[in-house]
């Protein structure tokens, strides 16, 4: 039993004249994450955001945009396209399609090159991989209709892949509730003032979102024994990303982890840490995004054979 | 365009009483190798072993034994249960089974999971994965039907990523001929008292054969510009695996490179690169298998972001 926990992300924004998007009712969104196989669990809102806990990760949707990430055999870029047809293409300013780079690609539905056959008709964006073939990377397709509404995005992803075995074990126990993990986390150190909508999956795994304002954070941890993986992402800029960073890589501990910036300055490099792959690129004057691939000290790097058969 | 370069590779050791392999025909050898879509384009030989050059790598044809070596989207696994079934199950008394990870896994006819599948019921034999999921890896199954026929089997097996950009572009270069690629890889210095059979692809690609008494080496270059990749493989143990190892990585600077070893030493670590993820295994009492992945100087790792569209 394997699961493929790389997510794919899409972010959109609509111009303004179609209204305020969270008054379209819960009916619609139940619609458009069922076109990519995933299905709402909760939702938690605030003045700003609405947010949904999905069967395979997160929606947020604020008056202007939304923001959606899937992992698992979901087929993200079906939510994109009926969600272009909904709404017209001549409404959509602008958007970002993210592929991580994906460890059980055999199991997928599309890749991301099929994905971009879907896409380039319907949408004239430009689309690249940051990060060499042969190691962590993520495939990133961005549109805009005239320039960029992200000028204000500034996002962090934080993706940690092999968490220490210890910390692996205990994400996989039995007894586990929904307290422990956000203890394992460490969540109240940042986002005490956030509301929190958190989930057990079932035999293991875990989803957060917290909203506060217009901020999102948003957790999933799939701690399978052999390719744990968990990722991290925010936008709250009043947040430390370098403590951030370096709170999830202490409490987690894992082998390597990447870090994808959206209109950050440079992260510190940890003590430990050492990147061993990094790609700054443009998208649009106003969006930046820088990938880099960390790895743990490389003597502590000895790895067991993974018995299959 | 992409052509996944990473390749499958099965070593088989049959009893005795079937007789020489060798006498086998070309026909029998034709028959094999199609039936996992590749085609034998030249052959070479000697009194101990016949090399056979393929549109998807290598076939070499020893008294007892077969190696063969195919890249692209061949499905080797079909060649191996032909192999089975034209010889007997009991006639096989050891199997190698190997598959690097891929790149284009997403376009591979079937994938090393899926082939564990074809085989275990035919073959009571183990797999494992060296090397971590997220990083470079290898997938190798292995069958013995009482004993290793392979502790005399010390092979080097060297796969390079990611070469540098000027040699890269000399090895896509028009004009290129034969004796052009056989200097940029500096044959001359291990390999003048080999037989050889080297091919040259359109548009681009490269592979040798080389035979010398029982032993043999092989090179396949594919040298596209995103994702160049090259493999070397030899069992001769009369030359200096690390001074084979440091010539190639002088002449074709890969970013990255792994090692794989059957029953030999451990190799130095040359200056300027770093074992990223390493795993040895005893695969059976007579055969040992280590793993390690290095990469060049971090520092120096800095890559450009790959438009594609």
């Amino acid at each position: 039993m394997v699961f493929e926990g790389s997510e794919k992300k899409i972010e959109i924004v609509v111009s303004e004249s179609i209204g305020d998007l969270r008054r379209r009712g819960r009916d619609y969104w139940e619609k458009l994450v069922s076109k990519c196989n995933a299905e709402i669990i909760s939702e938690v809102k605030n003045e700003e955001v609405i947010a949904y806990l999905l069967s395979e990760s997160s929606l947020f949707v604020w008056k202007n945009s939304i923001l959606m990430i899937t992992c698992g055999k979901t087929s993200l870029v079906n939510s994109l396209l009926e969600f272009i047809k909904d709404f017209g293409v001549l409404n959509i300013e602008n958007v970002i399609f993210q592929r991580k780079n994906e460890y059980y690609s055999h199991l997928q539905i599309s890749n991301f090159y099929d994905d971009l056959e879907e896409l380039k008709n319907i949408l004239p964006g430009s689309a690249w991989r940051l990060g060499e073939l042969d190691g962590h990377h993520n495939f990133i397709f961005y549109y805009e209709q005239s320039e960029s509404k992200f000028q204000n995005d500034k996002t962090l992803e934080l993706l940690m892949y092999n968490l220490d075995d210890g910390v692996g074990r205990q994400l996989r126990s039995e007894n586990l509730n929904l307290k422990n993990i956000r203890d394992i986390l460490g969540l109240e150190a940042f986002f005490s003032d956030y509301i929190i909508d958190d989930f057990l999956f079932s035999p293991c795994g875990y989803s957060v979102n917290g909203i506060k304002g217009d901020c999102y954070f948003t957790i999933h941890l799939t701690p399978e024994q052999d390719g744990s993986y968990v990722s991290f992402e925010t936008n709250d800029d009043n947040l430390s990303h370098d403590e951030l960073v370096k709170h999830f890589i202490t409490k987690l501990r894992p082998k390597s982890f990447d870090t994808i910036c959206f209109n950050l300055t440079q992260l510190k490099e940890l003590s430990g840490q050492t990147v061993i792959n990094k790609c700054d690129h443009a998208i649009s004057k106003k969006l930046n995004v820088s990938f880099a691939q960390h790895i743990n000290n490389p003597v502590a790097r000895t790895s067991s054979s993974y018995q299959l058969l």
